[in-house]
């Protein structure tokens, strides 16, 4: 054999942890490294532990046996389609019933413009793919999702925040970032934004700042990608009337199931203009040729035939309620000098500790203390966050919510005291993502 | 407002077809184009057409009832598991299972090495995301699958064929490709290879030649992407003995159910060495999160309870039946000039046509007789493959294959009249992919 081809890959034994391949792999995945903090939310997942990190809807809620038998039905009479391989943008019926939950916020859509994906986190893959170089630019509230921030960075992206207080995006903060952005030669490709209950900072843009921000974004050519999980999960009045409702050429809108039905079925959405759309379909197409015609057609029979708006009123009625129970409690126990967000809707609290408190520190202790949460660096890409942290009351029991706040409100105390003996130590640097993994997140 | 930040968006009314974004996208999305043919496939797919083009599995040969019990069981006993989010690796109960039905391939391997994913499309598109940076080379086989081609398309990898013959890849042919392309300067980052029952060519790797070319790659120190989607769909004796039997560090493994159970579930899975498993988790986390929960605890429930070799063999015999159909009626039928592989399994044979014809020009005329089939340029990144075309036996019933082949005789008759009478025309351009979309493919 010709010497030159004897390049032989490093002589690791099988089943070694050594990474034969260290070399070989493309720029983009040298930031793919699993989180330090994830082996603790291993931990954390364990039943005497009360996690307050997971973002996990209460799918027990859910008639289980009806849903059982609208998918057995499926098969048995539909099984030649639903068990077949189908179109890349999705099932033509699913999208004409997806622009009807649509409506519900104020969109009016056509079938032709919905891309069905693989969750809504799908939806964000193939528009960061199809949008993003290397050092282009994302804008993205501070905090924002991680599962978002985890994807900019799988693509190289420059994710640059854009600050928000109780009422969300803060439009003037976005003029200047985009300006100063400009300024500088940057590219920016979009906003990305949960205007809604947003993850993890349970804050929702009002609707003067609404205006604004599809004002700013229209005059600048930035395109927005309007992330909408929660939007039906408020808990008072009418669901808010999306981005989406007021530009339809200038928002790329998502949706998903996984909330408002099961997240097992990982069926989203994206509704974006005509060019992107087609786009967004050969993407969809390359990356998993099309998306499960059985999850699509049953999240379509379960539509079709079940009381769904009934079905969520019964979810927010059960969030509601787990909401007040982390509100009502933070309140009695958090000792002062702790602040945290009140959410009119979704899953999630973002609280603020006092000065000299470290989140990520805090949480080894806090497991060790049976309660869980996601320090708040997880939220940023510039690694802010170490004085917040997100507190989420969607999965467990309002009474193991109030237990977890009690556990919680112990360590932070005995968090304050080692501060007011030793003084303040220095934050603990950001590295990698910290968060549980999906399972959790 | 700011003057500078008005460089708002070209002003393309609602619904426009101008794309008002097209000076935004990401270099990778400029090859995302839909392919000119594809207007034809939807024509296609009309059922007086005999499609020879598609490479949907029979899924109504399933016990359709049975498994509509089993999904009704699976979400009325394990829905608050089964419609939940899961682990980015997949259920550990199924990666144990695909253990087993690995080891019918002669593979020892761990379910910690395991990957599900939204099909084995995602698995390749993640493995493509991992290693390829604008410009690395994959070597492929020529022809071959064309989902694969698209994605590293997408990802912008430099596509380079090895010829293969009727014994499939020509070990001697990627010696020195490997070589050429080493001394050019060329990072060539994998071999992408279907060994068995290939798609589109229906040749077989034969076991001297699999060891071969392991030997060849491993001393050149270049990663094996071996993909299997058919391989116990073996219409003589025992199943081939996989690559990745005989080398866990060199080969990254891809499988899937679409094949041997249902497209419509789209689970399918990786195998790879410890250190990229890792990476692809992650990638997977980052592309969907995690796949449906609810479609791979079906998957298992089948495995676990269902008589699933059985079913296999029926699909076998179905097959072969469907393949002696095609292969008897091509003998009988096709005019002296034509050339066609003889496939011991999967769903395609590989045709050549006589000099001067050229298979993307035939189509249009074909489709007016009500016979479809590929051309062969999709299958090839270079243009190449205008005097093939693939034609698939696994969809359509026997009788109407020959009634399809009788179709198609009669029009490459009446191309070789014309070809005789005016003489060979200039092949058509090539350009997009020229397949019909993933229902069809």
């Amino acid at each position: 054999m010709d010497q030159e081809l004897d390049r032989g890959r490093t002589n690791a034994p099988h089943g070694s942890r050594i990474d034969a391949y260290v070399d070989r792999y493309a720029a983009r995945a040298t930031g793919m490294v699993a989180s330090e903090v994830r082996a603790l939310f291993a931990v954390a997942s364990r039943p005497e532990v009360v996690s307050l990190a997971g973002g996990m809807p209460y799918v027990t809620a859910l008639p289980l046996d009806m849903v059982g038998e609208l998918v057995a039905d499926l098969v048995s009479k539909r099984g030649a389609v639903a068990l077949q391989y189908g179109g890349g943008q999705g099932d033509p019926d699913l999208r004409e019933q997806i622009c009807d939950v649509m409506r519900l916020e104020g969109i009016e859509a056509r079938p032709d413009d919905v891309v069905v994906t693989v969750g809504s986190q799908q939806a964000l893959d193939l528009i960061t793919r199809i949008f993003i170089d290397p050092g282009d630019v994302v804008l993205a509230e501070g905090p924002s999702y991680v599962g978002a921030l985890g994807t900019f960075s799988a693509y190289q992206a420059n994710v640059v925040h854009v600050a928000m207080d109780d009422q969300g995006l803060i439009p003037e903060s976005l003029a200047q970032t985009i300006h100063a952005l400009r300024a500088a030669g940057s590219r920016i490709k979009f906003l990305y934004t949960i205007p809604t209950y947003q993850n993890p900072a349970g804050v929702t843009l009002n609707e003067v700042r609404r205006r604004q921000v599809l004002e700013i974004c229209r005059r600048a050519g930035v395109l927005i990608v309007e992330d909408n999980p929660y939007g039906l999960l408020g808990f008072d009045g009418e669901p808010m009337r999306t981005m989406r409702a007021d530009d339809a050429d200038g928002v790329v809108y998502l949706g998903s199931f996984s909330k408002t039905l099961a997240p097992g079925f990982r069926v989203g959405w994206a509704l974006a203009p005509h060019a992107i759309r087609e786009k967004l379909v050969l993407a969809m197409e390359s990356a998993v040729l099309s998306h499960s015609t059985f999850t699509q057609l049953a999240v379509g029979q379960y539509l079709a035939t079940q009381p769904w708006r009934e079905q969520i009123k019964t979810f927010r009625e059960l969030y509601r309620e787990r909401r007040d129970a982390l509100l009502g409690s933070l309140e009695v126990l958090m000792p002062p000098g702790c602040s945290w967000t009140r959410p009119n809707g979704g899953f999630f609290v973002w609280m603020t500790l006092p000065e000299g408190l470290d989140s990520k520190a805090i949480l080894p202790r806090a497991i060790a203390e049976r309660v869980a949460f996601v320090p708040g660096t997880g939220f940023y890409a510039d690694g802010g966050g170490a004085r917040h942290m997100r507190l989420s009351y969607c999965y467990p029991q309002p009474d193991r919510i109030r237990e977890g706040v009690r556990r919680l409100a112990g360590v932070i105390e005995q968090e304050l005291r080692m501060r007011d003996t030793f003084g303040t130590g220095a934050p603990t640097s950001h590295k990698g993502v910290d968060t549980p993994g999906p399972d959790l997140a």
